[in-house]
């Protein structure tokens, strides 16, 4: 999955995501009135038409950009109609050659966190086998530690899958917990997480010295996804892991300093545009040779049609200039 | 919704729910062979057949305990037909009077999270609301921070919905990240939650001083939690928040603490039984009225029957049994 990706990053010039985060106020009104026309004033509805609204983008983008990025959350508010068409959304963007990284943030204890592996793993029943999903890869939430995220890895190892573990988020009250600074790991998972959580000098001052003797929790969360990405069967011919991390464009001087800490874990970079963050913000981001990222944008693209004051026949043309724009601006910087 | 928990509690004499996380390996054959007669070797047979089991479990404990949590990866995992099963699961516990704690550890940046308050608000749509999930609870992850949760309360403020934030969860792995010592919190959302998170004394020491200066991360988030709950229109006329948190039953000196730091939220436990916690080790999560706990069995009461030995025709009476044995070990220790 991570050699696709970086292979189909490098052949379309574009390390760019489309994120497919519908909702009803970003669809166009003849679409919402062909659905209701057709299903009532429904879930079922609404369901079809973001379907329907994800297929424009999806056709507008799949010859330049190499990945969508559809946030489950915005498809689960509508139960099994919302869930089909994600599930339906998903299935049409790999038929026009799309890579599909499903944001779904999950996390949960072991044996449970194997439930939720399903969404890289076909369900085996009764003998056979059901590709369910359909994701190449997903992004998981760490904060359950690493028997959450080992029946993935398990699942990864055999298959050309991947993940994307939630480091750095691109929200304002990610700092809440994401930037408390960590002075001790008692049981770290690895060695190697350990010598990057305490990477500045050792213990010293009063109260209230920050970063003394300590680090971030992101950089020790960014410890422990370097070392779990490193497992066997893990890394790609790309240089890059199949674990991944998501690291928000809003924060600049943290996304280098990542860099820095993950040199072979790919990032996923959320924030751009609407999120308020630019190309220059993410130049870091990138290796040296400007790869090792793939950035996000979902309502500056999918919502380009409505900014610009086009009309709704040109939902996939502004999606379109405006995913292009992103590539050349992006692009301008590495 | 934590008033309604609290008197049904009372009302039965048991704070016990019953988790609902049925794998096809503990479902008897005969369950199973009826489904796959009907839908052949599918998804649809696997999701049926769990639908089955969990009435099964639902009659059989409807009238001892106050409520049932679905793990939703156990429904996920069978992608839309998983889905139906899960929210049939609930509106069946629903009509035999049970509450029902979805548990589906949802997070994400505000706008996003804002749409998985779907679980616990319905969708307005076309001028008509549809509840689509039906949950009176669901559990939350706090790693992406304040944003992420405030959808919710602004949700239960007017709603009588509650959610349960993950503190310290049962697995082992929880250490890796929740366990952390936070020496400092450079952005915290608030006083409240600084002051416990520098609990015990000022910084001092060298490198591998543990917990000067600090306390682990799981106690300031615990402090979030706590902040978070004591919001307008949060608090219960029971004495404890529609903002409750989840704490491990595994971790017996945790429970104690985070009970003394977090007076009003109430715990959802899960851990016991086949996780290998017993009463006595949950007896200090209590408050001194034996109140402000419901703790959470999955397989050691669904699965009951086989562990018994016992056959099919005995999943009921075995869970009923179980779930009786559980509930007379608390009762046994308050």
């Amino acid at each position: 999955m991570i050699d696709r990706l970086t292979e189909s990053i490098k052949q379309k010039g574009a390390p760019v995501v489309v994120g497919l985060d519908p909702t009803l106020e970003i669809i166009p009104e003849n679409i919402i009135k062909d659905s209701t026309g057709k299903h009532g004033g429904t879930p079922e509805a609404a369901a079809a038409a973001i379907l329907k609204f994800n297929r424009e983008i999806v056709d507008a983008v799949a010859g330049i950009v190499p990945a969508v990025k559809p946030n489950i959350a915005f498809y689960e508010r509508y139960g099994i109609d919302g869930i089909r068409a994600y599930i339906s959304t998903i299935e049409y963007a790999k038929e026009r050659g799309l890579m599909v990284i499903g944001d779904v943030k999950r996390g949960d204890i072991g044996s449970t966190a194997a439930a939720y592996a399903g969404h890289i793993e076909p369900a085996g029943l009764f003998g056979r086998e059901f590709e369910i999903w359909h994701e190449d890869a997903v992004t998981l939430n760490p904060y359950l530690g690493e028997d959450s995220v080992r029946p993935f890895l398990e699942v990864m190892k055999d298959r050309d899958k991947g993940v994307f573990i939630l480091v750095k988020t691109s929200n304002a009250g990610s700092s809440d917990i994401q930037d408390l600074i960590v002075s001790s790991a008692p049981s770290a998972g690895s060695a190697d997480a350990r010598d990057i959580s305490v990477s500045s000098s050792g213990m010293a001052g009063g109260e209230g010295t920050e970063h003394s003797g300590g680090a971030p929790l992101y950089e020790h969360v960014a410890g422990l996804v370097s070392a779990w990405g490193r497992g066997d069967g893990l890394m790609g011919e790309c240089g890059y892991s199949k674990v991944g991390a998501v690291v928000g464009a809003t924060h600049a001087d943290v996304g280098a300093r990542l860099r820095e800490l993950m040199p072979h874990t790919f990032f996923l970079v959320p924030g751009y545009g609407a999120q308020g963050a630019s190309a220059k913000d993410i130049r870091r981001f990138f290796n040296a040779g400007g790869g090792g990222v793939i950035v996000n944008s979902s309502r500056g693209i999918i919502g380009a049609w409505k900014a610009g004051g086009r009309d709704a026949g040109h939902v996939g043309k502004a999606a379109r200039a405006a995913a292009v724009r992103m590539i050349d601006e992006i692009g301008s910087v590495l």
